[in-house]
């Protein structure tokens, strides 16, 4: 199968979205060409936004030729060779789709969906473009991460043996405070959920792809902590403008203290489980762990071996090998930064470490190498929809006592 | 209320069990009126065990000048003012029910019993023997370590604010070559469960020690990796006096490699909960963990700060303060050897860091203390039936693919 | 004072080497304007390179539009506004002088220069070049890494008190190996030093960096463990051209074992000293750290408080505060991450880690700016020579049995 | 050659110095013979101090059925076995050589003495004392530490290959404030030196244990931070007893502030030095590190492996194997608490830590062992000389501009 770009030898690109992952996606596509050898080479054409001053302003900072703020626009432009979508969870399903039908390849943000049917529907969607030779990701960067690469491949090597035990949590603190505001992303309908579609979702996708197994049934719980929160001020950017707006009524009252709307979501979920190659699973998803500013913490530990985590020090990777003799074995720490580590090569010499946007780039690097290759890019649309319905079984799992969902039949 | 002892300012003590704990027990009795005020001095003056020769082994060890080999003979003397159970768990309640009974004070390994109804008896019948005058405590020993200690102080404090997280984890690996023997920890006739039980325990009492909060319900996992395994060998001391035989007939035939028995207890457990106060809690205990030998692992997130402790550095507590201005806050490495610290000061200055034996000195210290006042020891009975109610808790859900458990009725 | 650029707006930067430190410095160049607000836009008007087809392949990769093989053409181009010196230090002089001269802002690569007499020349060209408006920066990168400059806000805010200890290493083991080839970096003609002014440089800048401090005094040792090395091969490309080659007549001798030549310069140098304000101070450079692949470790102690920073932890800074209680103060772990520590609130949120090359962007955003305010960079020629001079006074002093070498006459 | 005691399997023992270490030393006599097998049982018989009350006190906690104010008393008597000293630095040479003549084994904290001289005349009399049976020993306990001593055993078994690095540091801060008083340690009549004997000689002790070198010249500098303080109040125990008094004229006048003596010791000592071996090596002892308690720091290099230590986390060694392939190598944190770890298979269950004073009960053990067979325990006073050396060599240099020492002659 071969894929095919509108100019040879480039990978014309239109952003949708451009705040954080609009910035952290735009440098990546051109900061990837320098150091990768990619087959093509891609070409930021074209940025979508609906504030269109702000997507100028954008445009100008990475050098971008074409703005606009109808993303209809860009998908049904021949000049387009992918569509990058860094919108909310809740319009994925409509660009991705109207995309793929375009004949675009599609690189979308995680989670890939706001629902199952959602998912369902893209993955569907994916699979017959892929016919057609266009290409469909979903970006679980962290998975590009070198020392979570190797983890990988470690697994893949024998080096832990058989899997018993996954350890994972993602632990952030941005919403302790109890006056921070009603953002887009405390709001299911914009959002999907909370810290669990969020953070918990990169968790499970990396539980997964580290190990190998996939999650066959789960108990979970969540928790929201601070029930309501001030409505955002209009001076709050994108944000803001995505957050709901309290009714004008209550707004004409003028009261000094700012209204306060519900919070739709999850701040915290806590789920066990089992993989369907018998492993135990925990994962902790939470905004309320007071301290830990961007925590993912993996440990894995098999009958030979063990590997160990933590974004913190995202850098390193911890692995125990119990075949060492017991008096000279530890858990070692491994600066993931060699020629031979994942993308470390291209990098800086050893010990030079890499930084969170760098993941990034190599997303964007391996989704430019399938195109060039014809190749299914990693992980697939259908890799998303097996995340969201984990994803809807924990939910599913916490709105019934925890009651067990078994998730096999979806995988 | 006043507590006699049988002659004034000693406290003469019946060691029951000679092994790993009666050697740490009997250290810590030697111990604690040399570096503590205790008010009363304990003395050893028995100890018991079912092989009169290793018994006496030991009390030559530790310049006991008495040994027996029938408990009862003990609990009978009017010479012994109290009595430490380090026998294994399917014991506890006999001999700590007859020792009440006979008016000494009782000090119990944990956990307090094998089943919640055993526990029932025991915690009713201290609760009666303290009305004679008779104390009982239960033995979890890893509450005297400074850094846990100080950590409750910190959370009494109010210096976590509201408590949202608890994530504790028991890991050791002991038993996860295939061939190391079934052993009496891996029978739930002796034992009553496994991991859980044994290091769960642990886990259980410390969270809701350091947090003060309670478990209000829970969702459980368990798992036995290693099906069948070697029955241990004759040469294996206590354990292998304590483990069960294959039936004759196969013994007899003389077959090479070694006849396997089945594990009957978890080889791991992992637990969703939330406590009476709001918080999520989760649980892991497992003696699969590759390369962690026993890595106890609590970590506490409120609205105001956080607490961080792994006993594989058990001097360190690690302590968020989230009052402090963001730019110049993060997790704090405490080390818990100041003057002012729980017990510390007791000992050396400060950095110079205590061992895993030392809080069974705090133990032996608080527990002497609490006799010469005639005071309630805690851990009491209640506490360890409590636990007790959430061990059988676990394993109810586990049996049931992960059912709700409703504690509260239980606490 | 007001600087000029040949084009408004616009800073036309001319790159001299394109290997490593080419690479990063072309990317920091393409990447800080999108990131920082600068008030001129560098772009890199051209390459330069001996060899014109590698040069050639690095210009397109980087989207250069012009390559020279003599660096003499840009620096008498008056498109040409900035000089940025990537090449050896042997070359530094020669080319940064010109530059000025010819009125171009320069700035070069650390250390300034191979010995004290070059750096004074081009210390004192640089002041007569700033009167004309030209401003020259010596290329300490990892003064920009957020954790050593928020560590030294620390300082001068007082937060250390008076400052007594400063320890600092830079640890590597990139030639541990006895066959590793006699690469230009271990040329006493090329490199003028070894560890020393490779890496050493760069701990005596950070230490007087962040203390404010100015060393006074030292005592060297230095050590060549491995006194001879294979030649390089023809094949290791810009290392292998400026290696030494052997005498024609012992290659032609055709031995099979790679011929040898002598390391002249040190694998590793250790310093004691003296701080013009009454610190003590211990450095220590090696290339022989083995497992240590770039461990820039500095510890500083004051009277009220202490810091602490190892490069293979980038993102953190550990910091004692002595004026919390002593029972609950310890060495916090500061990500440095968030939105109010220098250059992070650029970036991404709290707890998105940055990588070695960001300081390269903060280092190109800062010379920028100051070429756009008319303002002196920091760390300037004068900064840079006085480096030099502690870097000439270790070699005094390892030289003659390490004998004390005062060096405030030459601060 | 074999040694007696006056009583068959007793080792009859007189401790001098009821303060810290004589706590910590009695303790270890006590629990020695429970944990290891000696061939002796240590029995403390008598202790010895100036103040009759004290150590009466000291004598009923410990349970010592004797008590002497005067030591000649104890050496003098046929029913001592053997002399503990723990008095300060100033009377160790009188109180062993009197010891070792009249026929008493001896253990000897550390430094050895405070002058070389005297710690000739004591190595001297030592060898001597041999001869006819009687054994010395100079206290290092931290070389008893089980982590340090598996440091040894992987230099001895080859797995660092040559050591090219020797780093050591022991961090204190307990004289931060400069109104902590004038305590002995801060006198050099008492002291012999400052944090140069007092924990430097620790750390130079423990270089040339972990790694079979030995220093053979040095450059040196100390530094006193705070040049007075406040003299001791009458109320602090031994310190105050043995410090210095103002002259009674100046305290007759009844001034309200304090009165101030000097501090004649050095606060902080930093030393460069090479071995016979032929490695580099640094360290640095000092009271000034604001927030390290007892930071004994080890970092050693090796051509096939490193390895460090840290005393803050005791029960860790980490060893990095340079042997292993480069992509899964790194700093191996092990837990020096496996059964065939030295000293580590006494105690209890892997992952289980010891603290500071196991180290004591081990020094014990040895010393002990060796008497019981008559063999010359470690270290002997002859390797305290040699330290002791180095001590007056790190002094002279610091008096003389760091000039270099050359210290192969004494060794």
């Amino acid at each position: 199968m071969t894929s095919t770009t509108s100019e040879p030898g480039k990978l014309r690109i239109a952003l949708i979205g451009y705040s954080f992952m609009g910035s952290i996606h735009a440098q990546a596509w051109i900061t990837a060409p320098r150091f990768f050898d990619l087959g093509v080479v891609p070409v930021l054409a074209a940025v979508c936004g609906r504030d269109q001053e702000a997507a100028q302003s954008f445009a100008n900072r990475f050098g971008i030729g074409r703005v606009e703020t109808d993303w209809r626009t860009l998908v049904a432009d021949p000049d387009i060779d992918a569509v990058d979508i860094c919108a909310p969870g809740s319009l994925h399903a409509e660009i991705a789709m109207a995309a793929l039908e375009a004949g675009k390849h599609v690189l979308c943000e995680k989670p890939l969906a706001n629902t199952v049917g959602e998912a369902e529907r893209m993955a569907l969607a994916a699979e017959e473009a892929k016919a057609r030779g266009a290409l469909a990701m979903v970006g679980f960067s962290y998975r590009r991460t070198p020392a979570l690469a190797y983890a990988r491949e470690l697994v893949r090597d024998g080096r832990l043996g058989t899997v018993r035990h996954i350890r994972a949590s993602y632990l952030q603190d941005w919403i302790v405070d109890e006056e921070f505001p009603l953002v887009w992303r405390l709001q299911k309908d914009k959002a999907g959920s909370g810290a669990l579609g969020d953070i918990g979702a990169h968790i499970i996708d990396l539980a997964q792809y580290v190990t190998g197994h996939r999650l066959a049934g789960m108990s979970a719980l969540t928790e929201t902590f601070v029930k309501t929160r001030p409505y955002a001020g209009s001076s709050s950017g994108l944000q803001a403008q995505l957050g709901p707006e309290p009714a004008s009524g209550l707004r004409a009252q003028g009261h000094e203290k700012p209204e306060r709307g519900a919070v739709t979501v999850d701040d915290a979920t806590v789920v066990i489980g089992r993989t369907a190659e018998g492993a135990l699973a925990t994962f902790e998803a939470t905004r309320f762990a007071t301290g830990r500013k961007n925590a993912i913490r993996l440990e894995v530990n098999g009958s030979r071996g063990s590997l160990a985590f933590d974004f913190e020090d995202l850098n390193e990777l911890w692995f125990h090998d119990h075949t060492d003799p017991a008096e000279s074995s530890g858990f070692r720490r491994i600066l993931v930064t060699e020629p031979n580590h994942p993308y470390a090569g291209a990098w800086w010499p050893p010990g030079h470490g890499l930084g969170y946007d760098h993941a990034f780039v190599h997303q964007a690097a391996d989704f430019a190498r399938c195109v060039a290759r014809g190749e299914q890019p990693e992980p697939s649309f259908a890799e998303g929809l097996q995340i969201q319905r984990l994803l809807e079984a924990a939910e599913a799992s916490a709105a019934n006592n925890a009651q067990w969902q078994d998730v096999t039949a979806g995988a």
